[in-house]
């Protein structure tokens, strides 16, 4: 293999092929990434078996061939080399990186060790903006479940297709975060799974440009996200997810109107007196024109006030103020709604077209 | 006790003291901050029994007093309090914080359990401007020895005053780096040995501006450094230091004019072959206008080239890279000079005045 890149594009697609490189991983094949040469293509590839990254650089070909090398050292090397022609070339034992002066020889593996990625029949797909796409993931993917702690299926995100809607769900036992989306056309209604680790490698990679569009291409195993020059493959998570409409469309008593800033600002005040491990809840008292803020720890007390506008009864609640936190931190609106029942049921953080939908389950207080 | 401060200057001076509050103390009383108002002043005070700082905050006085809390929850708090006043009033059991709408209730500590500085004399002291103990201490202090493995001693930098001439000199075995200045005026002759660990707190604290002046103050056992609101007091290390000027005085062979910047990528692209715990030799060939560089790890090989004026014979030698690159990243100067004698003698980096010398010792290795 001799390909010349320039360094600059070729950094750029060793850094999207690195988030499938896993960081520990029994298979000493898998630390590493492909380049792959073939059919006047040059092409990066990494791959920890249940996510694959692969992508296009754009470089001159002199001699096609696979090379399997450290995605560590390679990715170092190359993010290190000056903004100019790197000339890569290989034999069975090394590769050769010429920038300038700089004259590397790193120890390569057998290409043919390295796994490919599944082959995707590509019948079934859905188009999305990256935008959207990145939108949607970031604002939804905090809520999943921890790897250690809960169940498989808790530690994805269900991705629904039904006619021109698209929504993400995740959920973890406390709380669920939901985004809806038009679609601009119907490809085919859908239900899957798709793994946390995935979506929070896939934010990554997306543009965030409205322009950009993104084909997610579905099987029953797999799902496979479309870009310009790469493609991002996973696998999917097996099992049937929460119904969780019934959750959601409950009756409210309350509805509060609020300014997010100050909201977020007052619960971010109080957190200063939660130590880490403590569920410590943090007390409303949804009054007539103001919200009380109370919240008694170890460290200290706090109280504050915050200016609301409230249709219905009077309520006194208590959530876990990192959830509340949460999930703010991702609304994009200056002003938002809370919407009540009593003070066994969770409170609901949604605009009136419901894009977004934030449940989050009450804690138990001692009022006094 | 009852104080009015701004929250910018109350969380300026937390901020600074904060530098003497120590991480992990078996003295639960030193994880506090004192706040003692007395004689119209308002004083912050943190002290881990080698390193105390007390810092002057301007605020209106209300009542007198002193208060011991916690310094993460008082720092938290008042760090992200609104911009505006800030009102702390101390019982004998609490401390209340309001600010606008934002009200805290924090237990506070028997004040009079909080050791006090010790009293200085205030006779012997020497004057600098701040912005040159910045970089004095900035460019040596890296070098000093490690808190586990050195001897006492090294784990300090000497201050040596001699005439109008300070210096100051760190080393740990493998290298030694000294920075020196005029200083405006005689004080009389001083030589202290202080804590690594202060200087790199001072450092922090000094403002870097040429027309602040720090007035340091030496007693048997402290050191004093005086600002204009802050005091920084610290214990010396006893004992005497090295004798480092023979180390230094020493005749070349060879005398190299050298870009930093290149020589400086150079190395460090060297070093992305070098695993953490690794020794490994880099191996520069000095020659008539161009130094090869050269190393061989596990990982793979590298080589490179720079240009160079050379005095003196052609020598070939090896360094530690990290002990090159730590001395290189402090020398503010476009090209230097390397000064070397033979191929088991240190290296020495210095410019004309010798305002700066950085003496490292060369590796052992195998040339093939």
């Amino acid at each position: 293999m001799k390909i010349i890149c320039e360094q600059s594009k070729l950094i750029n697609g060793v850094n999207i092929v690195l988030k499938a490189v896993p960081s520990k991983t029994t298979m000493e094949i898998l630390d590493c990434i492909k380049i792959k040469v073939h059919d006047g293509k040059i092409i990066l590839i990494g791959n920890d078996m249940s996510l694959g990254i692969e992508t296009v650089v754009q470089g001159d070909i002199a001699e096609e061939g696979d090379v399997v090398v450290s995605a560590k050292t390679f990715s170092d090397i190359i993010r290190n080399l000056p903004d100019n022609d790197v000339v890569l070339t290989s034999d069975d034992s090394n590769i050769n990186i010429r920038c300038e002066n700089c004259n590397y020889d790193i120890p390569v593996r057998n290409a043919s060790d390295y796994p490919d990625l599944p082959k995707i029949e590509k019948d079934n797909f859905a188009v999305v903006s990256q935008f959207t796409l990145r939108n949607m993931i970031r604002q939804t993917v905090f809520s999943i479940g921890s790897e250690t702690e809960a169940m498989k299926i808790m530690t994805g995100e269900l991705l629904e297709i039904k006619g021109k809607k698209m929504r993400l769900v995740a959920l973890d036992g406390h709380r669920i975060s939901l985004r809806n989306v038009e679609l601009d056309a119907e490809y085919g209604d859908r239900k899957v799974i798709i793994p946390g680790k995935t979506l929070n490698e896939l934010v990554k990679i997306v543009t965030g440009d409205i322009n950009d569009k993104v084909k997610i291409y579905f099987s029953s195993n797999h799902v496979l996200f479309e870009m310009e020059d790469t493609i991002v493959l996973s696998r999917l998570i097996e099992g049937e997810y929460y119904l969780v409409d019934n959750m959601l469309s409950g009756d409210f008593e309350t509805k509060i109107h609020i300014n997010k800033k100050k909201l977020s600002e007052c619960i971010e005040r109080a957190s200063l007196l939660i130590k880490e491990s403590d569920r410590k809840p943090l007390i409303f008292n949804f009054g007539q024109e103001v919200v009380d803020v109370k919240i008694k720890t170890q460290a200290g007390n706090y109280e504050d006030k915050v200016d609301i506008e409230k249709d219905g009864n009077d309520i006194l609640i208590a959530f876990n103020p990192k959830f509340l936190l949460d999930a703010l931190k991702v609304i994009d609106d200056e002003d938002i709604d809370i919407y009540l029942m009593n003070i066994k049921s969770p409170c609901i953080i949604k605009d009136k077209d419901e894009t977004y939908m934030y449940l989050i389950l009450p804690l138990n207080f001692n009022p006094d």
